[in-house]
């Protein structure tokens, strides 16, 4: 008899996950968790048997869609085969795992220290910056997010950072580009661009260059708001970087593996020194993150021991599920996929909503990563939901999605699109219709 | 054709480890990582096809040894149905686990936050202390490991939090009891446990009782050298957090799930307030770990959110492993088993060990977690190697060991004997034996 013989019952699923599971994020009181029992490409399944097109790709990860038949048939095969060894010996998943992901980083980030994902990748990467430069502090942008630990949470630039906020030793935020809601007054990208660099020059000169171990960004900017950079800044930043000897940490969790349209979003315009990622890695099928180092990193710790480490790092089932993911992207062409949708499809589509619906303010984003700013008034840009905050409009717009069959993924006043990257055509037409009659039902 | 096909190819793994791969604590041009290709309960297999008795259980977490069929099966079966769910939605694989390790944590920690691993278990852990109590300070032991991330690195005590010691606002480090090398000049262990509480109630005085969030310990210190507490120590460690409402988080990564033949180290004693947990919840075959709560803790967060959560909460893959493996341990009733093959087999050979070779200096340990002290000199108890050290001696014994066809876990000056708990009697004594002619033909 199976081991998971009970699991497959909705309700007991639920009244146990009352009874004894602590969730993220939350005040648990009032939570009322949606059971999901089945789930397969872009759709779930709630405990009622509903059917919903999951538009969130859960957290921005299954970039494959749910239960994709090559990683499952890996994750099957690795866990018959071996399903874990300790970080120090070589095995062939981690092995085959790390050398596909170099083949996919740019220039010569030719090495990678596994993790369990995103926010712990990021806490070594800024760890093996302070180490290689000598310096302190780590510089990083308001509307971010970098992770859920201490530290991660603390460089993290999103309202989750505040009840964490014990000002950790040598954070320090600045303002990135953002024109919709520009800290820099600026009216055309190219004005972002150089202004926002100007701003992070002038931060780089007042902190103390000599004290600045990094700069972590979000290649572009995921949970908070899916700002695209403008041209010029990513390529600035890295100028910036080389002039002060200070290394660039590309956080690359949400937007690497194929989600905005290239494998990474950083790759045609700069090489980082440190880019970290998870999520797409393996479409979440199994936690893993990482850190692909440059080479002038990997050699300071050639003759010294890195500091640092963890029990699972480089796991062989999480590997094996990298593997395939990476394997089935280069065969079914994900990538050029969800540029293609991204500039074909939802693009146009949410332009064409736009037009219809005053309660969009902007629309961006590429690949299958894009965001709608909801404001209650067009030319003040007031938010639909206060910034940290929720507000009756944006949760009954949710409510109407949910009735619709559709799952988006939502941020206090903005919906972002993020389905999976292999989402037939149709069905994303068909997620975008659903969310245009909610917005009609609910906007009226 | 699998998308797995290259990896069972040693020379490739080991060629594709040292091109891309960057290893836990570690210089990383002098590694030369052994490859397993192949393992099976107690057993590895190396590149060259040879067979080793992995008495370490790799980094002390396959406590069911490797490839048991039951959490194969299960992690084969979820794979298929449904690999992963994001943390707000409810799941049965999730629930049962939660369910299931509730069951066996002492006392009210009726609810779980799932994690990636030990880590991020203590970082949340330290949080939640925080913010129950709006204290800021957390004490821990010297000789204490707590995890590789900041703060989990900066509440270690071992010589891996040296590179990393950045001072992080409130941690303090205290001693806790260790007869053999006792700081308190002790000569029994009740002398030990009175003075060893005496100690840490000045510090609490000094410290300042109301500044004072947590103190976290280890239940039985494990990679610090596996001291098992002297009798009394954690009942008045509890009594010293009740007076002073400091909140009590006992660290059972390493010494939980039947490792010291007990579900949890604590569970005869005491009730922490706050217990985490990883390798042991599910053997390591899919990584997870996770903080239990107690009912006051948890009612601290009913109405106002948790600040914190992580992409993979309550991984569905994770927690089926977790299912399969807690069922499993029920069944073959493993954590009674882990008992006796400490009382009845592993004890009494060690002791013997110790009556034949001059270099141990003491035995000691619990159910399946032992350690041998090897000093250089039993008068002034010189440790075989310096602490955060190697010395040639342990090299040539750790080689002598390899050689006899076992891996024992090694850290500076002892040898840890932490074999899954289902090794049988019979490969125990053998690789007891192994030992023993190993530390013969090192200590000539």
């Amino acid at each position: 008899m199976s081991d998971l013989r009970n699991t497959q019952d909705p309700r007991r699923a639920y009244e146990l996950d009352r009874a004894h599971v602590f969730h993220s994020w939350s005040a648990q009181a009032a939570l009322d968790p949606m059971v999901i029992t089945k789930a397969e490409g872009p759709y779930i399944w709630d405990g009622q048997g509903q059917r919903l097109l999951d538009f969130t790709s859960q957290l921005v990860y299954t970039n494959l869609g749910h239960q994709h038949p090559r990683i499952v048939a890996a994750i099957q095969e690795q866990a018959a085969t071996l399903c874990t060894v300790a970080p120090a010996y070589a095995n062939g998943a981690r092995s085959e795992a790390a050398h596909l992901i170099a083949a996919h980083t740019p220039g010569d980030l030719n090495h990678v220290f596994f993790t369990n994902g995103g926010a712990d990748a990021n806490e070594h990467a800024i760890r093996m910056a302070r180490l290689h430069t000598g310096r302190p502090k780590v510089l990083s942008t308001y509307r971010s997010y970098h992770g859920g630990t201490q530290l991660a949470v603390n460089v993290t630039g999103d309202p989750r950072r505040w009840p964490n906020d014990n000002g950790s030793t040598g954070t320090v935020h600045f303002f990135g580009p953002f024109l919709y809601r520009s800290a820099f007054n600026s009216s055309t990208p190219e004005e972002e661009s150089q202004r926002a660099l100007s701003h992070l020059e002038q931060v780089i000169t007042l902190e103390g260059p000599s004290t600045i171990a990094a700069i972590i960004l979000e290649a572009i900017p995921g949970t908070a708001g899916i700002m695209v950079p403008p041209p010029g800044y990513l390529t600035g930043v890295r100028e910036l970087c080389d002039r002060f000897g200070i290394m660039f940490i590309a956080d690359e969790v949400m937007s690497g593996f194929g989600r905005a349209g290239k494998w990474f979003a950083v790759s045609d315009e700069v090489v980082p020194d440190l880019l970290t990622f998870a999520k797409g890695v393996n479409s979440g099928y199994v936690p893993l993150g990482g850190v692909a180092l440059s080479d002038a990193i990997y050699a300071t710790f050639a003759e010294r021991a890195y500091p640092g480490g963890l029990t699972y790092s480089g796991h062989a089932l999480a590997c094996a599920a990298a593997v395939a993911t990476i394997r089935t992207m280069e065969d079914e062409d994900t990538v050029a996929n969800a540029q293609r949708l991204g500039s074909a499809v939802i693009g146009p589509a949410l332009q064409e909503l736009a037009s219809k619906h005053e309660w969009i303010g902007e629309v961006r984003g590429t690949g299958c990563f894009w965001a709608l700013e909801l404001v209650s008034d067009r030319e003040t840009r007031s938010p639909l939901a206060p910034y940290g905050g929720s507000s009756p409009q944006m949760a009954a717009l949710l409510k109407a999605c949910r009735s619709e069959g559709l799952l988006p993924f939502a941020n206090y006043n903005r919906i972002h699109i993020v389905p999976p990257l292999n989402t037939p055509d149709d069905v994303v037409r068909e997620g975008l219709a659903m969310l245009d009659r909610a917005l009609t039902a609910t906007n009226s």
